[in-house]
């Protein structure tokens, strides 16, 4: 038995962002590509791009920046706005797993 | 915008306990009765018996003693180790829910 741990954000009853969201924003901020992004979280571009947007609409604020061309066949960046989330969320999502697998430990096999 | 978080016990990938078992076996708790529990949390008897009996299976451990007969038509009350399962679960639900307040408060409004 272990204990499992999830952070979310919310508007109006509405999820804004959480875990599927998060992954898929670091991964395109380390692949720089929704392409490989997508390749790597085992979903289809059309999938991964879909999250993106719909991550967009909720949070009423621009996440990537598309770059067409170039040798590398174009990519796509982070806004500043979505790199900071990220870090913050994933700040969050650390802390509550950490805390709850110690608490866990404190009251349930203590 | 406003953060939410949830625990659960999961075993072998699977879902034990969380927040859906533990408000029914609560309700159950507090009114002595499946049925009274079901009409509480808006659900039919049968949806209510079957979230316990899964439960139970997935724990491996009675969670209800169902009484029968006598002037109010039998009841269920939460085996010691239901009542100790649903003790130590809202004790660690409330304790990370207070803290994700909190460190949401710190990382994403400070």
């Amino acid at each position: 038995m272990k204990i499992k741990s999830k952070v979310w954000l919310e508007k109006n009853g509405k999820l804004i962002f959480g875990s599927g969201k998060s992954l898929i924003l670091k991964a395109i901020l380390e692949t720089g590509s929704i392409n490989k992004a997508a390749k790597r979280m085992n979903m289809s571009y059309r999938h991964a791009w879909g999250y993106v947007v719909s991550a967009e609409k909720r949070i009423e604020k621009p996440l990537l920046i598309k770059i067409k061309g170039g040798k590398n066949g174009g990519g796509a960046i982070l806004t500043d706005y979505a790199k900071d989330l990220l870090r913050k969320y994933e700040k969050l999502e650390q802390k509550v797993n950490a805390y709850t697998d110690k608490w866990y430990k404190n009251i349930f096999l203590a």
